[in-house]
This record gives structure tokens, sequence and C-alpha cells, in this order.
């Protein structure tokens, strides 16, 4: 069997109703087809699988919180750690209460707090950040058609009452610099970027690669900087489902509320998976078990 | 320069000063010498390189709660999980305030009342608990003379107090089911098992091992129970800084407040090193950098 | 309109349906009989009302609190302060999560562990604890027959997994000293107080008599002691439900799970009601309706 | 002696040394002289008493809240306490822990949550909010000189991070209603309400006197809103030093962080006392103190 009938044969053995619930408090993703299913691996050294639609652009939400903790990582260093934490945080993603007992610096940054202090640290960086944004985007996936979906942002930006709180009260503990309303919209276009399973495991790639692109060869961030970003993703990635994660799939990995989940095993492969329906920790409850069956399947998770 | 070497370069550049402390809350803990230190390197093929006091038994403390884990499943299998979380807590390793929020369900077992429960399943199971432990914990070992200290387990019983509350609280949710006194006097011996660096290192090859002895070729757990329980290390064995500790170190690993702590890299190696002065999260201050170090110089780590 | 008719009106206005449930959780409580009402009032100057059952003893439960807390203040006068609060806690009666917040020491004496530590203090001074309370609580009512229920003290015995968990939590911040099971005893017994409606409206008359019984002329505590007992009732008294009690009754009162509630106005009145079915706040559901017509009919609250 | 004199008695019995600090969080507020103070008692039938600085203007800030709470109120009636509670926190005044835990609805009107609902409320209401505010307060006060200082509210405006987040917290709940900038700018300048003491306590009145105002004869609320006004003053009015003030005052009262506080006693009098240095828990140091003796030495309190 190859990896292409191992895909559909994961697929297939997937529970055959599905208990999970297509997101619905940001009003544009709550039409998507639940039924939807696409999954992409793709090796380092740029062997590629897929299956169902995988070709098929869906909203990638939070994941992209790693490619703009990338970004500003490039650019603060070990500095960005004064403003961010990398502790995984035992409360929903969206949780206040933490962020009041640490004085207003997030547990990490792929809760949406630390997500929005990493969009601050940015806006100070980029000249146009929208801009410079996706095309930081483009370049690590080598295809200059992933963009915004601007129905999405405008869909958010109208729902995004949680994290205008969250901004302010960061803000009220010195953590915040630039204007509200020009940081939730960053946010919100971040958030918005559309990909589907094949560009999402492109866009991962220099993870699994020691920092590197495997496309052009171009390096990104250093060995160190890979292994933290990958560490991160492992602790924090999948909100507070982060241990069932590890402990099922055993990869790093960031989720959105999208339905999509990305992981990746370092020096070998990335691989993407897409299908709405979330389970109650908001995570994309078949991506999980197809994450789980790929890992016991092909062989060696990290541990 | 070979690994011996590397060592004792890694030890050569730790800071002059300590800004550690030596744990003191258990009395019996209090008096050790905080200048000790000693680190010992074990290959699953079974190449070993030490330094410094590397064949100075101290107290494993909390690490030993990754045997007793390994017992427990061994025997429950998948139905442990239903008495023990897997995820990471985000508060300190004593808390009682997400236990009152989960209904007594600890978040993990690498946490004081996650332990207590384990030593609670492992009562049901064990004829001659004591007995039991330690004949597991020196076959895994290879070496007979590992052992209970009794004075530090005599000074832990007496000052108990605070497990003893977590016991009751969980036993007023139904999570805890044999005696008090006889729960605690467990925990206590299993809390006071001695071992010097070599010897911690070589009791956890088998978790670089997929799961088998390298030295005797008997399976301990199944690969995926091995993937597992590196799992709930990589995420939850450093109480509130592993998420720290997987930024810095990368590897799955369980430290103690005897100032021990044990990492290992999967298929390749296991490295215990033993420091007693902690930091304020509990962990040996010296140990977390040289493990740091070690895992820069000697190479990738898992991630 | 007498006071007598009085009571036989408010009852009449009550709800045809009690929507509150007989607590369960101490199974000898759980057999009342839920239709019981009794209601007695006892002005300062010894007028009596009463209706319905108000001769049949109940569980006073928490309500005995109160009187414990008289005892021991009386010993330590505001010495007491150091071990146990005078603030609400904003959570539910048996929570360890404040405790843990505070180091310890007990919001307030009206919740189980401030009531556990008053407890503790009077253990520390009274010869025979169990008799010398009900001595205490006798003379208060001027009735002998007064009694702890033995089968009562003895359920709560067997179901104290929760308290024995709040004394070994306050023991590890050094704020218990007794034995453990000598303090569950003695505490166990206190709640266990059995009284009818008369009996409890003339135990507490005193604290509506700046502290002198009106039946003996014994000054029980000063009148600034009166003042800070009513203080702490006004803000204590019914769990996380003082605010609503203090905003529909208006009065200083206590509640208990058995049912009863006593309340009084200063230089006035005392008033006991008992109906056994709670609300989900744990106090007598019809018992807050009937003080709240009661003190919108007869006139003026303390505010 | 009489009050007059009881007024500097008390004064001349406080401790030499003020360890309180003034409010600093406001920059207008840290400029007051700590060692300003006055006190002003008033009684039902229009006796007044004073001593110190008690005709110089101060902030009153927080002490505003009961005033908006009264108009408020008589707008809404019940249906007010469908938005915000009447319980007591047992969290410092602008926590947002609790409100994550209570959905949006803050537990009192007192804290900064629940007096922002009701800031929220009244522009539902008032055509010119600001101008009726200030109406309402003066006819109150019986005095048309009482105004809000510009230069406070402008200072408050340029520190209320804080309270923007906890607006959009709310408002994510769905429980804010108006917009934010609006509902700040009429917040801020209620804080910045300046009186004297003798307008602080004529203000006031009208809740010692079941609700009519002693001046006017004129209805401001009913006896049965007075009493839960009263009520609500006496569980929440302090932060969470609400039940040290009851136990040691023992009056309904409303402290503010320009360091007055009023209190009063139903069908009797009403005091106010300004002293700017704060203690920990955000009340005025002296103030206190000084509230404490005068109970204590004109007799009784309402327990």
């Amino acid at each position: 069997m190859n990896v292409n009938q191992l895909l559909a044969k994961l697929y297939a053995e997937l529970p055959p109703e599905n208990t999970g619930v297509v997101a619905s408090y940001i009003p544009e993703l709550a039409h998507v087809d639940p039924d939807k299913f696409g999954a992409h691996a793709l090796t380092i050294d740029q062997r590629e699988f897929s299956f169902g639609e995988s070709e098929e652009g869906f909203s990638i939400q939070s994941i992209a919180k790693v490619l703009s903790l990338t970004m500003a990582y490039q650019r603060e260093n070990k500095n960005l750690w004064e403003r961010v934490g990398v502790e995984p945080s035992g409360t929903p993603f969206n949780s206040l209460i933490q962020l009041e007992q640490d004085m207003g610096i997030p547990r990490n940054p792929m809760n949406n707090s630390g997500a929005l202090v990493i969009c601050d640290v940015l806006l100070d960086y980029l000249p146009e950040p929208k801009k410079d944004l996706l095309a930081f985007v483009q370049s690590l996936t080598g295809d200059s058609t992933v963009g915004f979906n601007e129905r999405v942002a405008a869909s958010e930006r109208g729902t995004s009452t949680r994290n205008r709180a969250l901004i302010e009260f960061m803000r009220s503990f010195g953590n915040i610099r630039n204007n509200t309303e020009r940081l939730l919209d960053f946010y919100c276009s971040l958030c918005s970027i559309e990909m589907n399973c094949r560009q999402l495991s492109r866009s991962f790639l220099f993870l699994a690669n020691d920092g590197v692109s495997p496309f052009t060869g171009e390096r990104i961030v250093s060995t160190s900087m890979t292994k933290r970003l990958n560490a991160i993703m492992q602790l924090c990635g999948l909100y507070d489902e982060a241990g069932e994660f590890a402990f099922r799939v055993g990869l790093p990995g960031k989720s959105g509320v999208g339905g999509g989940i990305v992981a990746l095993r370092p020096r070998d492969y990335c691989v993407a998976v897409w299908s709405p329906p979330l389970n109650k920790k908001g995570n994309s409850n078949f991506g999980m078990a197809f994450l789980e069956g790929f890992t016991s399947q092909v062989g060696e998770s990290i541990f």
C-alpha cells in the first residue's frame, strides 16, 4: 500500500457519524459544508500525497498564528519572550483569567491573547503589515495565489468583542502598543488567510527541515529557533487539548477553527488535514482521528 | 572532543554562581551538599558517558512517578485515563484549584494528585506494593542495589499534610479507593527511591528504545504506550515549566525536587543530571542549563 | 391582624409548588418530610408568636456555627480574627480555591472551613467539648432538652471526606492544631444539634438584645461583640446568597441545610422558620420567601 | 460633649502616622494633599455637625456609583437585576475573573463592571446623560454648585484601558449596548463628580430617610427600594473590605478612591468623611478608623 492508498484507507476507517460541530461564532465560517475532507502529506524531499478535497481552499484561522510568530521571531529573536510566554495554559483559548494572574503577559503565542501581542509586535516592524504578511506566507508556500478571504475577515471584525477586550486588558498592563482597531484589523486578516491542504503543508515544511525552505533553500529561521517553534506547537498548538494531541498523534501541530490541522515530523514530513466539524475543545474532530491513524501507521512519531 | 569531554565542557560553562536553592520542605533533603553535580548519558546501544558525582546516590523524588505510572499503565492500559488526564495543568504542582474544577480528576499523572491516583491504582494490583515496586525498578535498572531511603521516606511522611488533603479531596469525588495512611505510606516510599545518575539513565532507557529494555530485550510496554508515556513527560514532566523545558532542551523529561532530571531522545539516548539547587519552579537550576547545552551541542532534539 | 394571623397569612401566600429539593448528601437528612413547615417569632420582651410545626425538632446544621463562633469569640476575643476572616467569600460554601489563595485562612467563620477552625479553637479550651457545647446551647435556649441527634451526627461522619480534605489542607498551612478525627467528631456533633423553631429563636435572642440573655439577664458577649457577630451573619450567613438575603429580607440571619433559617432585628425580635426543601444555593426555598414577606409586612428592616 | 466636639476628639485620637497611600493611578488624584481631613454628619431632622475641611471639595469617585444606581433603579425597577447581581464579589474591584465565570453579569453594581452596566442602562434613558445626571445629583444635594471636575474626568479617560476591557468583555456576552467611547465618557464624568463632605452627606440623606428627601419631601425611591439600596451598600460598598467595614463600622456605606466614605444609619443620620490616603484594599485609611470610632461612641449601629 502506498501513502496515497493509506490516506484513503484512513479516511475509510473514520466513524460513520461525525459528532463534531462546525464553528458558528464567525458567521462566514458557519456556511461551510461539514462533509468536506481533504488531506495532503509532503516530505522534505518533496514527495507529495493527497486525498479528497486537498485542493479546495479553507480558512486556516489560528494555524496562521505560527506563521506570524515566525515573522516576529525573525525580528525580535529572544526579546520576544519578554512579552509572551512559552507555557501551556490549561485554560480555554480566550480566557482572561490567566492573563489577569500573569499581569498581562499571555502564556503562549498560540492562544488569542498571545497571537494579538505577536501582531502588535509586527505592526511595529512592517511598513505595510497585511501586504508584507501575505508576501511572507506566499514565499513560504511558493504560491502567489494564497490570499486573505475578505468576507471572512469582515465577518471576524464584526464578532471580535472578546478580542477587543483582550487587547484593552493587555494594554492596561502595558503589553499592547498599537491602536486597537488597526491591531484588530491586522489580526482578523491574519486569521482569514485561505489555503488548501497542499498549500498549508508546503507553508509549514520549513519547520520540518531545520528552518530552511526545501523549495528555495532559503533559511527562514535558525535551527535553534526551529526547534523552539516546534516545541511551542507541541505544547500549545491545540489549545487545552495539546496533551491529548501529543498523546494520540505525537507530533508538533497547530489547529484552526476552520477545521484544519497541520502537523510535522522533524526532518521527515509535514501533513495537513481539513474537516470542518470541531470537537468540544475546538479542534477538528475527524482531523484528530485521521492524524492519529496516520502517525500510527506511517510509523514513528517523534517520541 | 568525545562525549565525556563534552560533559566536562558543559559543566565548565555553567555560571559561576548557582542562584537556585536546595529544597527544604522535606527536612531530610535540606541537608544535601548544594555543590554536588553528576551527569550520565547512555545510548540505546549501551555506550556510557559520565561526569562528576555520577555514581553518588540521591533522592529521585518525583522522577519515580514515571516508573509507577509505567507499572499502572501495564495493568490498566487505556482504562487508566478515566481516572487521570494527560493535559498540562498550567498551575503549580500541588494545586487544588484545578482539581476542584475538574471534579477530582487530576490533570495528569506527573503532578502530586495524579501520582497519588496512580499509587491508589497500584495498591489494588500489587500483593506487596513496596516490594513489588522496588523489584520492578531494580529490573528496569538491572541493579538490585537500588532501594528506598527510609529516612527520606519517614521525613516525607511527617510533612505530607498537603498530600493528605489531596487524597481526601479526591476521595470526596470518588477517585481514591484505598486507606489514606496506606496510600501515603506507599507514595512516600515511591518518592524516596534513591539512585545515582547512572542508575537513573538506565532505568529510563526502555522509553528511548520503543518500550523494550536494551539490557534484557524484555518488552516493558508496547510501542504505542511508550510513545504516550513520552508525550506525557514532554507536556507535563517539569510541572509548570514544561514549556520552558521543551523550548530550551527539547526532549521528554522528568524532574524531581532532589535536583535530578532525566531526559531521553527516542531511539537514541537517555541522559540524567543531578544538581540539588532548584529554580523557582522547583526544577534543578543547573540541570536545566546543562541539558540545554547538551542537546544544543550533541545535535538534534526531537523537534 | 395580630402576628399569629400574619404568620398564617404569609404561609398561605407561598407558591402552591415548592421548587426546592431536600438535602440528600447527608443520608439521614434525606428522609425528612418536605411538606413540614414551622415558624416562630419572639420579641426581646418575650412575646411569642408561632405557626405550623414550630414545636417539631429538626437538624439545625450550619445554624449552629453561630453558636460555636460565639463560644470561641468569648474565649479568644479579637485574636480569633488571626485565624479566620470576616469577608464574604463569593464562592460556594465548601470551596478550596479561596483557601489556597488565602494561605489556609478561611474567609469567614460561616463557611465549612471557617467553622472547622472555630471548632479547632474550641477543642483547645473545652475540657469536655461536646458536653460543654451542649450546656452552652441549652443555657442560651433555657431548655435542657436540646440535644445532638446521634443518627444525624453518625451520618455526617460517614460523608465527611470533603471536610477531612479541608482540615488537612488548612493543617498544611498551620491553621489546624488538633487531631483530625477528634475535630471531625466535634464538628459533626455541632451540626447535628436538633431544635424546633421556638428553641432556635430563643437561642439567638441574645444577639437581638445587645449580647444579654433576655431570659436570665446574663451577658453572653459585649455590645461590641454582638454588633460584630451580627455583621458577620449579615455578610456571610447565607453562603453565596448573602446579598440576596440582605436584599430581600434585610436582617442578619443564618441558614442550615436542614431547612432552617433564623434571622433577627437588633433591639426588637428574632424569628426562626423551617421548611426542608432548599434552593440551588442551599438555603430553604420557602424560608427565604416567608422571611421576605415577614419583614415587608412587620415593617422596618435594619436598613 | 456635643457632636462637634466628638468629631474633633475622634480626629485627635487617630494614629500619629497615616500608613495609607494616596491613589496614584489617576494622575490628577495623585496631587491631592494627603493631610486633608474633613467630616460632616447630618441627621434626618437636619441638624449638622462638622470638623476640618468639610467644606473643601474632593473627587467622590466610586461613591457616585450609588447615585447612578439610584437613577437606573428608578427607571428599570426589578428588571435591573437581570443585568447585574446583588452579591459581594470576594475579589478586587476590577477583576475580570468572576465576570468570565458569570457570563458577563457583574456580581453587583458597586464594582467597576457593574457600575459600567448601570451607566449603559442610563444611556438608554437619559436624553442628555451628563446634564441629566448632574441635575439629579444637584437636586438630591439641594446645591446647584455641585459639578464635574473636568480635569479629573479627562485624566480618567486617559487611564481607562481596564474599563475599556471590561466593557468589551461584557459586550461579548451581550450585556453592553451603547458605544464604548460614549459609555466611558459618561462613566468618567460620573466618577469625576466633586463634592465636599457636607454636600456628600446631604446627597445620601434620602437613603437614611426611607427614600424621601428630607429637604424637599420628595420621594426619590420607594421604601422597599431604599432598603435594597442600603443592603447593596452594606454588602458591596467597600469592595472586598465590605465585611471588615460591617464588622468595624456596622453601617451601610460607600467609599471612593478619592479618599471619601459616606455611611448612614437608617432613620437617623448620614455621615461623610474625607482623608485621601488609602489602605491596601483601596479605602480611606483614616476614614475607616474615624467612622469606627464614630459609631462606637455615637451609639447604636444597625446591628
